[in-house]
């Protein structure tokens, strides 16, 4: 894995969360990064998020350093404000930048205070400890439940030379035991104009972070952060800066699924495709609600090729078809024809269906253009036990 | 409980199910009664679903007799529609009354074709076993993975005689394993006219099984009757009639309360009530959103006080408020206050948690006059080991 040029990193453990592992993190980009981001649609939002919009304003999209802690949301805070502001400046006076050049990001228990201090003292030594080969730590100081660090890579070869993209995120249901969750920093050293950014984050995004859901919930702190510190100098021509973007939205993609599969209790990632359909908007509807059905769900945790809860699924997505138009195959094998039960070998299919990862193709046959996809995981008792247990 | 004059009932085993219980039942009303109805919004609708609609259409709201079968939801097979009407056919014939006063409503697996002569074959003998005190074993012969008998019954007394109303009702998931889910049957003796009939209706069903959620899926075979006699000659007058809508609005109300408490592993009823916001559609986003978040309805089958996830889950409904306006109550404890932790005693509300019915409070401080109800159940370890397992 090669990393972007110009970025450094460091993790330390800052009493934040009672567990003893890193909870706070710094991304410093040198030189500060040109950076698009978008932020959870909840309408109750934490102070990191408010003030990660104001900063960016303010700026004008720009990003020196981004601050994450984890263990505390700072969400429905009677101090939350002051708190993420201070923090900011914390880390202007460390690193000599501008506050609004400081990016915050908070994951953690909502509606428990944040004490300052914890974050504020521990930044000087952050920024002494800051190095190019941190990255790995910060990707892991920045978890709660998640099982396992998710990390993607890629590399653009340009005319003029090689670029880099490197993402990481956390995230495990969309709200944790109240976890408020969703992270994801993206980062590559290209030269790339603002606009630019903007239609990359845009066209990455869709193909991954809003096409995913574990439970359906939302959280008060989503923050997906894309920076472009141009540190390569490489200014990609006008084809390459297409396929920039093709690896910035594949990184996305890829840190998605990993979230995906990742689902508290999740056993399975389940990736749902639909084609054929009036409309992209059409054949998302009915891919999300798929995705978002327990009864499919919990069906794929059983390894059962229950197509019927597929269909009456699509049937209530709000989208409109005649059930006679609809073929559903379950890993390539066809489980309806016509909205009816097609002929299959169920055991067979059901050994197909014990994969760590499950395709769910439902193709509309009047062969219209529009598509979707949608990354989901299986439903298991493992969420039920992780997210009924008490707080304490 | 008394029940209305004019209906008499018959249920018996038509080996529709495998496990020997009851699976087809009659409900004839004499004198034929008008009717009303609501159906699944599903875009995939199971035959009988169809043809009901038909009839009801066809005999300008007239019902002389219902046939329900459970076992088979008659949904996305080749046959279905024909089996539908051979079934009503076999009805007409044995009761000598027109096909089109037959309403077909079918209940079980998806996708499955269901043999015609299963059904007809039982129905003069059927036809024969009718009687008044037979409303308990048709009650029993509707359900599925229901764990207990879902009956509701009212009493109107009118200045010229007292008249009944009396309901019954299956559903457990929205979907079942893949049962295809909610038949309800309300019956009056009442004379009723057709205009007031249809408003009774939806004035209940707004205020019950459209308020009513267990995991979000909606079924292809959901269908609610209300079927007015008038065999008690008591024709109510104006004033009375409101009462009448009200006793008929308590039915449904008590069935649809039934079951989300008997939603598949809940171990609670769960009433989400939202008061004070602008407009009712807004309080109503609100009480679903709540009434439908997982993590909401794990916590509340841990007894966990987690107000943080009920306020995201509000946050996220589509409704529009400023967080610092909401309060909420667990069980008429202040959990949260301007959006911010309230102080409360976390154990004694664990306690009451423990509750078989736990009251969720949304407020809106600027007392608007927008406010709904919502119901739902705790979400358990159950409801994944009854939807995971195979179908066979």
């Amino acid at each position: 894995m090669k990393l972007p040029i110009g970025y450094t990193y460091a993790a330390t453990y800052a009493g934040i969360r009672k567990q003893k592992k890193n909870d706070l993190a710094l991304i410093v980009s040198n030189p500060p990064a040109r950076a698009a981001a978008v932020f959870t649609r909840n309408m109750v939002q934490a102070a990191p998020v408010r003030l990660a919009r104001k900063h960016l304003a303010a700026s004008g999209g720009r990003v020196a350093a981004v601050l994450i802690n984890a263990g505390n949301a700072n969400c429905a805070t009677r101090t939350g404000d002051r708190v993420a502001l201070a923090s900011c400046r914390a880390v202007g006076k460390a690193l000599q930048t501008k506050t609004q050049h400081v990016f915050p990001a908070s994951t953690g228990v909502i509606g428990v205070e944040l004490d300052p201090h914890l974050v504020t003292e521990p930044i000087p030594n952050l920024a002494r400890k800051l190095s190019e080969s941190s990255f790995d730590d910060v990707a892991n100081a920045i978890l709660t439940t998640d099982t396992r660090v998710k990390i993607a890579w890629e590399e653009v070869r340009c005319e003029s030379g090689a670029v880099q993209v490197a993402g990481m995120t956390k995230g495990s249901g969309m709200i944790q035991p109240n976890m408020a969750t969703m992270l994801a920093f993206v980062m590559t050293d290209a030269v790339v104009k603002r606009a630019d950014l903007g239609q990359m984050l845009r066209r990455g995004v869709a193909r991954s972070f809003h096409s995913l859901t574990v439970d359906g919930d939302t959280s008060t702190n989503d923050t997906l952060l894309l920076l472009a510190n141009g540190a390569s100098k490489i200014k990609p021509r006008r084809k390459e800066r297409g396929l920039l973007a093709e690896a910035v939205a594949r990184v996305m993609e890829s840190l998605a699924q990993q979230i995906a599969a990742d689902g508290e209790g999740a056993r399975k990632l389940v990736i749902v495709r639909t084609t054929g359909f009036r409309t992209n908007k059409e054949a998302l509807r009915i891919a999300r609600a798929v995705a978002n059905s327990p009864l499919v769900k919990t069906a794929i945790a059983g390894s059962d090729p229950n197509w019927g809860r597929i269909l009456a699924a699509a049937g209530y997505s709000g989208a409109s078809f005649d059930p006679a138009d609809i073929d559903i195959d379950l890993e390539q094998v066809p489980v309806c024809r016509k909205g009816l039960a097609a002929d299959f070998n169920e055991d067979a299919l059901k050994e197909k269906l014990n994969a760590s990862e499950v395709h769910i193709d439902i193709v509309h046959r009047r062969k219209g253009k529009g598509e979707a996809r949608f990354f989901t995981c299986d439903f298991t008792e493992g969420y039920i036990k992780i997210n009924g247990s008490y707080r304490t």
